[in-house]
C-alpha cells in the first residue's frame, strides 16, 4: 500500500524514522510497501494524494486539516486521545481511524505509582517548602489501605489500578457502564461517579476528553472530595475545572495534587497552576517513553492493518461516534 | 520493672502516651511494672535514680548526659540509628543497649519506591523547572531493568531491595562481609564498594553512621558513580560529602538526588542544599508513621525484654563496639 508517514518535525523525539519503520515491516513481516515519510508541509502535500494510509500525531494531522485525500483508506494515529482532530466532522465516513491505545500501560504503572506515593507522602508540599526553604515536616501513614477512585478503566487508567494493587490500596473504577473489570476492586457507572468521589482518598483522571468528559470533575463534584484528599491528572487537562482545583488547594481543603496535563500545553510562565499550593506540574511526560514509543506503536499499526486487510475486527478502530 | 519513659515535649507527635503504654502492656501480657513518663528536665531528675530501663529517643538522651543512674539495666532507644549517643564512652559496662530496629520497614518501601521512581522521572529537575515556570520535558524509559546500588543491608536497607525488586530493578547489597541475602540479587562486601559503584544506575544510602561509615561516599567515591546516576539518602547526612553532591548536581554529572537526611538537620534558610539544581529535599520523613510507630516500637521493647528476662538473645541488643 502507499503509505505516509507525517512527522511533526525532523528532529522531533518521537518523529518514525525510516530504520525504524523498516524494522517494523521486517519484524512483522510486512512486505511490498510504498513508504514516504516528511516532516513538512513540502512532503505532506507532495504525498497525501497518493496515500492510501496516513501515519502521524493527532495535532500533526490538525495542522494540515482539511485536506484533500482521495485514496486515503486508513488513518493511524500514534496517540491514544484524539481529542486535538475532534469533533469528526471532517473525517470522510469510509475513513477507518485507529488509536495506538496499550502503548502507554508499562510507563504509565510506573508514574501512577510515583504520584500516588508522592501525594500520600505530601511531596508537593515539600516542593513548595523547598522553594521557601522552610523545613516543614508531615507524618503520614503508608499508603496501603487507602482507596483511590480511577475515572477510566482503559490502557491507562487499568495500568493505574494495577499499580494501585501493588502498593495495597482499594481501587474503584469509573466507566461509561459498570462492567466488571479485573484490575479494580469494584467499578461504577460514571452516573454513579459522585457518591465514589465522597469515599476517595485519591481521584485519578485516566479517560479520554469528550465532549462527556469535558468539564467532568467541575467545581461542584470537586468539592465532593473529602476533606485532604488528592488529585491525579493524566488524562487531559480539560477533564476538570484548574480554577476550582486551585482553590480547592489554596483552601487547604484538597492536600495536593499532580498534574501531567493541563490546558494550556505548555503551560506559560506566570499562570496560577505554576504557583499553586500542594500542586506539582509535570509537562506530559507519564506515559511516552522514547525508547519504545515508535516500535511499539508501528506494532499496534501493522497488527491493526493486518486485521483490516483479513476483514477480522481491528482492535484498535476508534468509533467516530464515542471518539475512542 | 521500674521504668521511665523520656519523651522529647509533651506535645511531640512520637511522645509515648501513657495510655499507649498501657495498651502495649496488655498486648504484652505484661503487668507489674512500675512505670513512669516524663517530658521536661524536673520530671527526669525524679525518676532516673531509681529507673532500672529508661525507654527515649537517642537525641532525648544526649540532652542529659551523662546521668547518674544507678540502678539502670537497660536502656531502650527508640529509634534504629544511635550516632546522637555515641561514642558510647558514658555508657555503663553493664547496661544493656536496645534499639528498635525493624520498626521502619513497611513506610520505607513506600518511600524507596517513591524516591527511586522520582530520580527516573526526573522529578527533581520538574521541581527546579516549576520554581522557574519553565515547560521541559524529560523523556525516560520505565524504570524496569535498571541497577540499584543499596549501602546496608538491616532492615532500611532490605526493605528498599524489596521495593527495587517490584519495580523491576537489579540490586546490589552492600554490607560488611559479603554474605547473601534474600532480598538482594547479589550482595557485595564494603571493600567492593568502589567497583559497585561504577555499575550503579542509582545509590541508595541506608546504613548507621558509625565511625567506618561517616563520609563513606566522599568527593572520590561519589565520582565513581557513572554519568546520570542518581542519590538517595535515607541513613544519615553525614554518610556523604554533601558538598561534593552539590558539586556533581551542579555540574550535571549526576541527574538527581533525593535526601530524606542531610546535616545539619533542620536544613537552616540559605542552605546550599535548598537551591542545588535536581537535589530535591524531604525532611527526614521517611520512615516515621505516627499512627504506628508507637505500638510497634513498644512491642519491639517487650520482645526484648522478654527475652532478656528469659535468658534469651535479645533480636534488637546493640553492640556498643559495632554500634548497630
Amino acid at each position: 500500500m502507499r503509505i505516509h508517514i507525517q512527522n511533526p518535525s525532523a528532529d522531533d523525539l518521537f518523529a518514525i524514522t525510516p530504520a525504524q519503520w523498516d524494522t517494523a515491516c521486517a519484524r512483522a513481516g510486512e512486505t511490498g510497501h510504498h513508504a514516504s515519510c516528511a516532516a513538512d508541509e513540502t512532503g505532506f502535500t507532495a504525498a497525501i494524494g497518493a496515500a492510501e494510509v496516513l501515519i502521524a500525531q493527532p495535532g500533526t494531522v490538525r495542522r494540515f486539516l482539511p485536506f484533500a485525500a482521495p485514496a486515503l483508506r486508513l488513518l493511524f494515529c500514534t496517540a491514544a486521545g484524539l481529542d486535538a482532530i475532534m469533533p469528526f466532522t471532517w473525517l470522510p465516513p469510509r475513513l477507518v481511524l485507529v488509536n495506538n491505545r496499550g502503548v502507554h500501560g508499562t510507563k504509565m504503572g510506573d508514574y501512577a505509582t510515583m504520584a500516588l506515593l508522592m501525594l500520600n507522602a505530601r511531596v508537593p508540599a515539600y516542593a513548595d517548602a523547598q522553594r521557601h526553604q522552610q523545613w516543614t515536616p508531615h507524618f503520614v501513614p503508608p499508603i496501603g489501605g487507602r482507596h483511590v477512585t480511577v475515572v477510566g478503566t482503559g490502557d491507562v487508567g487499568s495500568a493505574v489500578a494495577r499499580a494501585a494493587r501493588r502498593l495495597g490500596l482499594r481501587s474503584t473504577g469509573v466507566r461509561t457502564r459498570a462492567e466488571p473489570h479485573a484490575d479494580f476492586d469494584r467499578v461504577v457507572a460514571v452516573a454513579d461517579l459522585d457518591a465514589a468521589l465522597a469515599e476517595s482518598d485519591f481521584l485519578v483522571l485516566a479517560c479520554p476528553l469528550l465532549p462527556a468528559t469535558r468539564n467532568l470533575m467541575n467545581r461542584d463534584r470537586l468539592a465532593l472530595l473529602p476533606h485532604g484528599a488528592a488529585v491525579v491528572n493524566v488524562g487531559r487537562g480539560a477533564l476538570l475545572d484548574q480554577e476550582a482545583l486551585a482553590d480547592l488547594l489554596a483552601a487547604g481543603e484538597l492536600s495536593g495534587a499532580v498534574l501531567d496535563v493541563v490546558v494550556p500545553e505548555p503551560l506559560p510562565p506566570g499562570h496560577r497552576l505554576w504557583t499553586t499550593p500542594n500542586l506539582f506540574v509535570t509537562p506530559h511526560v507519564s506515559t511516552d517513553d522514547p525508547t519504545s514509543y515508535n516500535p511499539a506503536s508501528l506494532e499496534i499499526f501493522f497488527t491493526n492493518l493486518q486485521a483490516w486487510r483479513e476483514g477480522r475486527p481491528m482492535p484498535n478502530r476508534v468509533d467516530p461516534r464515542r471518539g475512542y
